[in-house]
């Protein structure tokens, strides 16, 4: 997204006419709760990874609509002048919560609550989404693969096959924040400060007569950052041998030792061991083997556990589009209303699929660390105005069957959900991406292994208070 | 993509080390051919539908340098300040041929091709590839789903799901142009056309104190475009009778019976069924039944064969992210350079992997019309300079299995690619979103409904003209 950018039309169209409606039925200032939630977590896994919250708060500071925006919903003939009017003025008056990026979330809490009169609260919906969706997808894909890396660097290189400009883009942003070493995607260095890099293409050696005139020109040009690509024509005949030509004869001369091969085809396990073992062989203990072509944590951690010899990846389409399942399903569910007198009216959204029915009211999430270990053992959706107390112990129910109970004794509670907007003025700023990225890694590093496995993780505990849980099962026997 | 952003730092960053390259060796200038062309048809159909020029050609008309773009790259500290200065008069002077957007494309043609100095040549790479991999995956997806609708309107419902903004936005545009009837997307058709549409959501129902209000008042207000949510409770024993009511009591007494239901949850086809039954026996034989929740091609094929009383199928997740194929893999391959006297000298990518071996040279394609049915029956790959006379016999031959020969008598002959910019200058318009939709169903229209099939599609022929494959196989003997 372009900071510049309105992306106010960037709405369902239904949140226009519902506008339209709640001004003229007097129910447009009604102020409403909204929560953004999500189901499963893609890929099967354990967990996900909140992205996306700093372009919810560019897109919330920017919201207004221009003349020619009016001009053009007028030019549909379904809204009413009253409310076309209304719109010249429009911007964002209510409060907003969320969880900070980097946080890892797990289905059925809140990561972020709108308060405001209903007309606003609305209308934001399709934007919090997609933001939300796009980036804690990109994320929670990103940290699987750099998980399965063990340490080695994954760049994130798949722009090409992105799923527009901003898939690209964001999509770079949140791969960064989720453990990726960098992007090759240029524009996401300058916008936000993930590290660009790359070195060259195929079309390189195929522009000069011959591989090693291309890759010695290369190390000529770049002697301190000379990755070449060794596989435009046969890796191990002419690809491997023709690079260590060029770093023998132009860097190591200059005392130049660091320098890298790309395999980008073919059985990345059998080349990089052959490779490794010719390299070695030629004194070249210093140049490193970087992997690419269709990899993902499945492909990587297969390679690694065959006994390849990679030092870094670069991930593409299958990264940058979370192609194993390539949608994040978080929806925004009305869960309060109040009265003209400020009174919360809890409202519920029922399913017959069980796991569909929302949680009602104005909520808070905290989450439950062990103090000996560290290690998050449970997040806790609460009311509003309740408190946890973590100098005494504390006894959790799992929501469906309830007779599963558990007692923590030495922990600490942790709100999740902070401030954001407060009567439409921001009041948080966001970390710059580095920052995000370190408590990132630190907060995934304080859930157990268990949760962490990328097939049947166990499922951490998300649990309703007390209070929270009779609101609820009242509501369903209003209801029901 | 929005027409006033610079896109231009949106490149993979290796396209700027292999300028600088090129650049400092006296290759900058050398002019260079690349194809744009992909490998496999997305969910293994036959054919997939081009997309993505319209924003390739506004960013190559907008490709420039800021003084900003030129500081950051330079404190990156890689590029020589002959580069940094080259760049800020960089623009395009180059040529492009394209497949209009709309067309069917086939593996392994040239959908795109690029004639230019080798520094701007390659510098677009990533860019075109985003777009037309973007737009082209998406329509190829909503073109099936079209076609499962077998003549219901189908909407595009998908932004929330969507990969970042430009997924929603160019995503919606093209879901259009593959046959969709509009979009949930406002911002997509204020800024291409794509009709915007929608009602109400869940919340607007919860928002009453009880359905019947919700329905009565949304009625109410919008008596000529009432599509009622009927699953925020219970479908058939509350959303379908108090939509009945709301009908009966508001539109009926105005003399209007055009209204709509919306099923977005449950057993569509059952429910479909049960709900047509209510209100047909209610009188409102004209209320039509709209259906969403997770739909794709499959699942709406599966419907209408149990016979699934739907009018109209609004499409969310599964289209525009193409979940359950979310890459569509187009590459960019250098394919021939000029030396000094402008003549064009082929090159050739090699592969182990036969299916990844380019073919080399300047081409044009031929689509291979049968005059008499009007479907097409071949594709044809030549030499630029070559002339299909469609007047003549001609005899087509497998590139790969050479003795498998066809002979066409009574055909006509069209090229595919037209051109889009010459020596830099725009010399194509793109058409309205309109017209690019009648095209697009009109070409489909003209393949076999063999080719058309989901599942195991004919191979339609996309064949080498004996000039391009004897240049092909001696580049093969002589690099092999």
């Amino acid at each position: 997204m372009n900071r510049e950018q309105n992306y106010t039309l960037l709405c369902d169209f239904y949140e226009l006419t519902m506008g339209n409606g709640y001004l003229l039925s007097g129910m447009g200032d009604r102020v409403s709760y909204f929560d953004v939630f999500f189901r499963t977590v893609p890929d099967g896994g354990g967990f996900a990874i909140a992205a996306g919250l700093a372009q919810v708060i560019d897109y919330i500071e920017h919201l207004h609509f221009d003349e020619e925006d009016i001009a053009f919903l007028r030019s549909k003939g379904v809204f009413s002048e009253e409310f076309l009017d209304y719109l010249r003025t429009f911007h964002f008056t209510g409060d907003i919560y969320a969880v900070p990026e980097g946080t890892p979330i797990f289905p059925r809490e809140p990561i972020l609550t709108v308060r405001a009169p209903a007309i606003e609260a609305q209308f934001v919906e399709t934007f919090l989404l997609l933001s939300l969706n796009h980036q804690s997808l990109i994320a929670t894909k990103a940290n699987r693969i750099v998980r399965a890396a063990q340490g080695r660097a994954v760049s994130e290189f798949g722009s090409r096959r992105a799923q527009g400009a901003d898939g690209a883009v964001e999509g770079a942003r949140a791969a960064y924040i989720a453990g990726c070493a960098g992007s090759a995607c240029t524009l996401s260095d300058q916008r936000y400060g993930v590290p660009a890099g790359g070195t060259m293409a195929h079309s390189w050696v195929q522009m000069f007569d011959d591989e090693y005139t291309a890759f010695r020109t290369y190390c000529e040009i770049y002697p301190h950052s000379a990755t070449l690509l060794v596989d435009t024509y046969n890796v191990l005949s002419s690809g491997v041998p023709n690079a260590i030509r060029a770093f023998k004869e132009v860097l190591l001369p200059q005392g130049i030792t660091q320098c890298a091969i790309r395999i980008d085809s073919g059985d990345i396990t059998y080349l990089s061991k052959k490779a490794r073992r010719m390299l070695d062989d030629a004194g070249l203990t210093d140049c490193k083997i970087v992997a690419s072509n269709s990899l993902d944590e499945t492909i990587i951690r297969d390679i690694l556990l065959q006994g390849a010899r990679v030092d870094s990846f670069g991930v593409g389409e299958r990264l940058i589009t979370s192609k194993s399942d390539p949608v994040f399903g978080g929806v925004y569910k009305l869960s309060a209303v109040e009265d003209r007198d400020g009174n919360i009216i809890p409202k519920i959204k029922i399913s017959e699929n069980a796991a569909k029915i929302t949680n009602p009211h104005f909520k808070k999430v905290y989450r439950l660390f062990d103090r000996e270990t560290g290690k998050a053992e449970a997040d806790l959706i609460c009311v509003h105005d309740e408190t946890v107390d973590d100098t005494k112990p504390l006894t959790i129910f799992d929501p469906d069957y309830t007779w599963k109970k558990k007692t923590l004794h030495n922990f600490t509670a942790k709100e999740l959900l902070v401030p954001i907007f407060q009567g439409g003025r921001r009041v948080y700023d966001c970390p710059p991406v580095e920052e995000i990225r370190a408590y990132c890694a630190e907060q995934v590093e304080r859930l157990w292994d268990e949760v962490k496995r990328f097939e049947n993780p166990h499922n951490y505990y998300v649990d309703l208070s007390q209070k929270l849980w009779d609101i609820k099962h009242d509501l369903l026997q209003q209801k029901g």
